[in-house]
């Protein structure tokens, strides 16, 4: 696996070097808004530890570490009224994923039907 | 929040009452292939508690029970080869997500390159 980067852009935004729109922050997560949002409501939720994606948070993260995160997601979508008509979380991983910040985070997405999950079949 | 369906599609499969194509198994989770993929790989994994989304999950699971799924990502995404070239990972939630199955349940998707993350900006 890719060394973690020190230098990308949600290192920066924990270390107060780039600002944030920031929505929730406890020991182990943060959570912003998305500088391009692509639905009304879109926020990223990312772990303060050093992972890259979801497949080095989920091995080497700790129980707290993870429960932490998934129950930030929750209390993000209650805070922003998401519970009632839905929402959808994804995390993009690598290349075929899509993922453009190598720390892991997670897209919460709401607030307009979203569509197909993928956007077509076949690349 | 709505009660648990047990009689929703997963909960009879965790029954073994619909038959799967188990890829991965322990005690906290099941993994198995999606009927209708989306990608050439396209695996749902599910805990094997009792929650409906993936909100209900942060909020009432363990974390050893959260720990033992995002891990169960991580290890499916080794073997089935998804870690060189990446992937995504989607949990759909109610009717703006698009959720089918009121059975918490990641998709993971690969094996090419996935598109833009939302179909459409506006619904």
């Amino acid at each position: 696996m890719q060394a973690y980067d020190d230098n990308n852009v949600f290192a920066k935004i924990l270390r107060g070097e780039i600002p944030a729109n920031k929505v929730y922050e406890d020991k182990h997560v943060l959570a912003f808004e998305d500088i391009h949002p692509q639905a009304p409501v879109h926020i990223l939720v990312i772990p303060k530890g050093k992972y890259i994606s979801i497949d080095d948070f989920g091995l080497r993260a700790t129980p707290e570490e993870i429960k932490a995160l998934y129950e930030a997601v929750a209390r993000i979508a209650a805070e922003k009224n998401l519970k009632e008509n839905g929402f959808r979380t994804i995390a993009n991983t690598g290349l075929h994923g899509g993922q453009e910040v190598p720390h892991f985070h997670v897209h919460v997405l709401g607030g307009r039907a979203l569509g197909p999950m993928l956007s077509r079949k076949e690349s």
